[in-house]
């Protein structure tokens, strides 16, 4: 008999059903046994009686064991979803260890435990029905992103992890034993990224792993992530990156909300508020909220800046751009020939930033001397400049971090709490 | 005005239009000028009279710089395409060198140059549009397996790939300095799958990359690939695994050939011929073809039984499955109990492996059991085998390579040509 999901039995009310699950709780009395069991869709109370033959095996039962079980299903107004099963047999297919080391529970449980104690026993955290909420909603907003891509012909690229040489500045990378000699870990996919414009591929996008050997212990920083990159040609200034990034949030908002009707966001309206840098700072020494950097915004920055532009345009996000050139990368192109201002913004949301993007200077000689003004060292640098010599298009794309986006989706205190196994500088397990 | 695409030019006959793209070839006359640009959709023919302003420009451009041209488009028989543009003005977005390293050509140019240059200058290499096209068709095939994924409720996540300890044998793994101590690069995401089955989500799947520090030369080995992975529970043996790649595999091959109809593939029937590896052995035999070897097959076995199946059963797949427990991971379930058989099958596409899939064994003590048969020490395999303590369902799952089918499905020569960067022993860069 094909197997039910616990979502679904309400529409089986009289039939025989066969489910299978989780034993979640269980209240053994004399003459009858309530057993609750879960599956990936939610929970349904059974009833096991003295007089079935289930009886015995449901009694020396543990919690967490795995089962199936068949039964009738009838109308129980005192059930949660207000059926139950009256169980006519039992399989047992995995036997738990009746010592449980955290607790599983449908909510709260975790002021139960604590943080690293759960997140040594991730995979039994991961149980409780809104921890594996999270990835079903990280799951629909990625599918919401690649429609997006899928509608305009972006066209789907692997960068590679292994690099000959470290990207950028040599610093927070990490060294891998490379057979004779070392490799290095990306730090970002964006010089590859790149490189698939001067492929003439005009529009890519990539998901993959990011690297960062950092020694931080904040609420969003891990040493390796998962971003979402995209880049695309013929932009005629960092404005296009902004309409692009913007149209793929709201592709991947209205699947999430399209699967979860629930979850406390909203569409965003189409543009987003863009506010320069330097309309930011007169914006935040008008709010009384300054923190001694000229070009650059801190935490709290952010925060208030989000925090403003929710009471005065009602929106979740807000990109600022048009960064001042100390603040910006060498590959970023000026805003215009001579300016102190680069092409670059970064995207809030809800007080956090979860996007870099820019035009990006694909002209070599101008590429050259940024890099050289920023006292780097161009041996390193070799291929990727080469990468502009036999004709690029003009471009531009940002990095996206998922795992930013679904933390402040749900609110979540952690971006750990949004990764499937977060790695950080201490863990690396399980 | 708006940027019209090669492909499209043909719907604009008699209008000006705005087209960018690299310059694909160029014959300078006294009087007038051919210049064919090549956009990521194709080529179009572009005509520049002496009387155009862009003359001048047009005269001293580089193969392989990009343009922009405003032109109108009219009807001509001897261009490729049946279309040209006669050219108004001309604006150059990126000089290239006048010395390319390697040409770019439509057709054939593989022949011309010795494959490790064409690597050296892979951005260059992928604008040839044929190779361009295998990322276009990657990006078809993924799109059809997450359709499968998607119509059956899977749940995506992403693994990590910093491990604290060498998955299985510790052999071919990468360390990592990881600040103060040492990290592994996953060799697989199946671990963590398969924590994801104990952690009750039912139906997941992984894109990430694998690692493997194999000293290969071969046509199909890389250091680093990409890899799709899912895992399914409540399985009652492996081939509801089977089913389920079945399905995938049909997904795929339905959104490439709606894509790109001209692909030399077919929609396989299902089931696909699955025979044991008892059977193969025998059908072998009487072809004539032997390795040697009892319990695995040589690469010249394979071809020679996907030969057989292609003949016998008119199907370009086949699954070889019952695998010895010589040639089982300690982690396969076996057959029956006792048995020496296991629930292993791998899946040959075109004489090539490009799948192992298998039931796992759950059950902790057996599990441990295996371990320690195969000679394996437990306080590695501490924290996996501790996923199946609490409670886990029965479970399978699979592991592809999309560029091995890739390869397959383009007859190419080499894994690496399907490789948007590959990286080998000798090979980190561009």
């Amino acid at each position: 008999m094909k197997r039910t999901y616990n979502k679904d039995i309400g529409e089986q009310v009289g039939q025989e059903v066969v489910v299978s699950g989780f034993v979640h709780t269980l209240r053994v009395q004399s003459k009858i046994i309530f057993l609750i069991l879960r599956d990936v869709t939610g929970v349904i109370q059974t009833v096991v009686e003295a007089s079935s033959p289930a009886f015995e095996t449901a009694k020396g039962l543990s919690h967490e064991s795995v089962i199936t079980i068949t039964g009738r299903v009838k109308e129980a107004k005192q059930a949660p979803g207000g059926f139950e099963i009256n169980v006519s047999s039992l399989e047992v297919l995995s036997v738990a260890d009746p010592e449980l080391p955290i607790p599983v529970v449908v909510k709260g449980s975790d002021e139960e435990t604590e943080a690293p104690t759960r997140f040594d026993y991730r995979w039994i955290d991961l149980r409780k029905p809104e921890k594996t909420k999270i990835f079903k909603i990280w799951t629909a907003l990625e599918k919401g992103f690649r429609k997006y891509w899928d509608n305009n012909n972006f066209i789907q690229l692997y960068p590679p992890a292994f690099m000959s040489t470290p990207s950028e500045t040599g610093a927070e990378v990490f060294t891998v034993n490379y057979f004779d000699r070392k490799a290095y870990l990306a730090q970002s996919p964006q010089f590859y990224k790149q490189m698939g414009m001067a492929s003439g591929f005009e529009k890519v996008f990539m998901v993959a792993p990011v690297f960062r050997a950092e020694e931080s212990f904040t609420t969003r920083h891990l040493t390796e992530f998962t971003g979402w990159d995209f880049e695309i040609s013929y932009v005629n200034s960092h404005h296009d990156v902004m309409d692009a990034e913007e149209g793929m949030i709201v592709s991947g908002f209205e699947q999430v909300l399209k699967e979860f009707p629930e979850t406390k966001i909203e569409v965003p309206s189409q543009p987003f508020p863009r506010i320069t840098m330097l309309e930011a700072k007169k914006i935040l020494k008008s709010l009384g909220v300054e923190s001694g950097e000229e070009h650059d915004l801190s935490p709290e920055e952010e925060r208030a800046i989000s925090e403003y532009v929710k009471k005065e345009h009602n929106h979740d996000f807000v990109f600022i751009h048009e960064y001042h050139k100390s603040k910006s990368a060498f590959y970023h192109m000026r805003l215009e020939e001579g300016s102190d201002r680069s092409r670059r913004a970064d995207l809030l949301y809800r007080g956090l930033e979860v996007t870099t993007l820019a035009q990006r200077e694909h002209r070599v000689d101008i590429l050259t001397k940024q890099a050289e003004e920023k006292g780097m060292s161009l041996e390193p640098l070799k291929d990727y400049i080469n990468f502009f010599r036999y004709g690029c298009p003009p471009h531009g794309g940002a990095g996206i971090g998922p795992g930013r986006f679904i933390m402040k989706i749900l609110d979540l205190p952690n971006v750990r709490e949004a990764t499937y196994l977060p790695r950080d500088v201490k863990r690396l397990n399980p």
